[in-house]
């Protein structure tokens, strides 16, 4: 197949970019480097060095003799966008003359500003992610649907989008029976920050050019992702992905990790009862590509939950703890006033078992899976800067 | 009150102003002539000659002594947005040296791209009306935020942003019973355009705001209004409303009532079984007044649907037919090819009790209302170009 991955410079990207070019796929890479400026910007650098994606894509074809095409650009231009599925656009690796490629069978769409602490920063940091988030989303939609209808469009949506109701979520539908008349649903959505908002946004955008145009489009509702390492990460060190352990970029287990390995007491939002889906890094790549190589039919919003178990923050405060001690970690757990309005103590009960019926295999957190990662991170421990972790952007 | 009115040049703001200002209100109207620059772009000037929005208000103060602020601009710019919020606008009427007035007890939303055909004709002026509708809505909420939190917002919604789902619509929310566990949830959106669909990002957007940072807002979903004169209009000839006809920005009543005058053929797109609820301009104004002087309490998301009866497309079709042809007129009734993605038959049964429990007196829409309307217009028959109607937008 052909596989056109926007945004992969962040966490997911890259990670996503060599599986699919290891099994043999032709994959072309897009990216503004926003994840990276704003880190800069921020004080909030990951914990390893992460080569520029033309580096990267150079270490790849060293090391494994096969081509990752990088665009370097921003997706809120139309004109950009456009040039990825009409064949004109310009790769900056590799130098070929050659300029034009195959239509793309599968798009994935990661290019997004991603975190909702970010998005609550202050009003421009909000409205940017609206205006970014919202203009990639359009672009894309149009450009598949006015220059290559068949391509399948991957897009990562959010368990947030869900938010905490008092009923079960099912995956992205639901059947309503009111007034002894019934009619079927978007899962009603109730979003917690500016960045969920944006998925909520693009949500209803998708759901408009499927019903219209008769797009093809896989939504993966995913929870907070953790891990560091992949099949191909091993392969150079180039290849780790872009960590984050700060509060604004950081999801919350990695964060975890980092701060036992520095002596930071792992910080609990409030009572800690915040129930939410995890998975791993490796089973957010089983996902994208179990979509990609089933795809959704046209006029399909097919949704998934893309998660593989749920805990509570304190479950996650108390595991990275109790393995973290094992390893002779001095590991504290604090608990602070909550910085974001939400429920501490709610239901929660999530459907999740679409992606396991299509062949998932989850790699869960267990203690030896928590163990690996404290290892990994206490071989890096220098490069942990521990004032890089507190950000204190409240909503 | 002191009442900021957004988006001030179209069908329904200037009407808006000058009943504020008739009933002592502060007001202040500010535009970016987005609709009049649209309309000449593509060639659907209005019915009557609109004098600008300084020139009108000028009229204004000769025939009333009253004064309506005027300020010029583009309210995707947040800095303008927010210049209102803290006193430092420039008005371009009245020339006056004091440039800084009361902050805004109610501000009144109007500033959107409104139509759906526009909305639908190519992927620009999709992806305009999603960048502008949703830039100033965001603009709009965080300067209410960090500005002025008590100003309570009265938006105007769609009932286009239900669709025709199968089962009753409900003022705004549904409540829901699921495997034996219940909620509370906005009634569940399906928008039938791209400008529908930035509607149900507005409401996402502001259903965040009311419940993140305890914001007042009321969200008014209207249907299409019809509709030449109100109680001010009929002052001075400049005073008539930005009166469309055409397929781009002309209401469906509105664009019957000249067709019918033009002797074009009413054009009834496919069946014409589609239901909508519809309401008179005088009533929109009685809506948004009601809504400015009973505000919604701070943290309160507060739904409103705005028509006043419902009518399928054959029904106004013959209605407009029936009377005109009362009047001397030759009117023809025409179906043709469905330009549009939509249901011609369908269920729908929404409920508006709420903005009569506040008080609205309806204006229905009875033969004498439409005779008047068709009187109206045939005093102005010389100004109708019968090319100017038909714009072929599908979707």
């Amino acid at each position: 197949m052909e596989i056109l991955i926007l945004g992969s410079d962040g966490y997911l990207g890259w990670p996503t970019a060599m599986r699919f070019s290891a099994q043999g796929h032709g994959v072309t890479v897009v990216d503004n480097y926003l994840r990276r400026r704003a880190s800069v910007e921020l004080d909030v650098e990951p914990l390893f060095t992460v080569p520029n994606l033309v580096e990267r894509a150079r270490r790849w074809q060293e090391k494994t003799g096969k081509e990752i095409r990088v665009v370097i650009g921003d997706l809120t231009d139309s004109g950009l966008m456009r040039s990825l599925f009409d064949g004109t656009a310009r790769a900056t690796f590799p130098f070929s003359g050659k300029q034009g490629w195959t239509l793309p069978d599968v798009v994935i769409h990661y290019a997004e500003q991603p975190s909702a602490p970010y998005s609550m920063m202050d009003h421009k940091a909000s409205c940017f992610t609206i205006y970014n988030n919202l203009m990639v989303t359009s672009n894309l939609v149009f450009a598949v649907r006015d220059l290559s209808p068949r391509t399948h469009i991957v897009k990562l949506g959010t368990m947030g989008e869900y938010g905490t109701p008092n009923i079960d979520i099912e995956e992205g539908w639901l059947e309503v029976e009111h007034k002894g008349r019934k009619d079927k649903f978007l899962f009603p959505r109730h979003a917690g920050s500016i960045y969920h908002t944006t998925k909520v946004m693009d949500t209803d955008l998708m759901w408009f050019a499927v019903r219209m145009w008769g797009l093809a489009v896989t939504d993966l509702m995913q929870g907070p992702v953790y891990g560091l390492e992949t099949d191909e990460t091993v392969l150079d060190e180039g290849f780790m992905p872009f960590f984050n352990y700060d509060e604004i970029f950081g999801t919350v287990v990695n964060r975890f990790v980092v701060q036992a390995v520095a002596g930071y007491p792992l910080t609990v939002y409030g009572k800690g009862g915040q129930t939410r889906g995890y998975l791993n890094l490796r089973d957010t790549l089983a996902c994208v590509d179990l979509a990609a190589c089933k795809p959704a039919k046209a006029g399909e919003l097919r949704i998934f939950n893309q998660i593989t178990e749920t805990f509570t923050v304190n479950q996650l405060a108390e595991k990275v703890a109790g393995v973290g001690r094992g390893l002779g970690l001095n590991v504290e757990v604090k608990s602070i006033e909550n910085p974001r309005k939400e429920k501490e103590e709610h239901y929660y009960n999530p459907t999740y078992t679409g992606l396991k019926e299509m062949g998932l295999k989850p790699h869960y957190l267990t203690d030896d899976m928590m163990a690996g990662m404290l290892e990994t991170v206490i071989r890096h421990k220098d490069n942990i800067h521990p004032h890089k972790i507190f950000r204190g952007v409240k909503w």
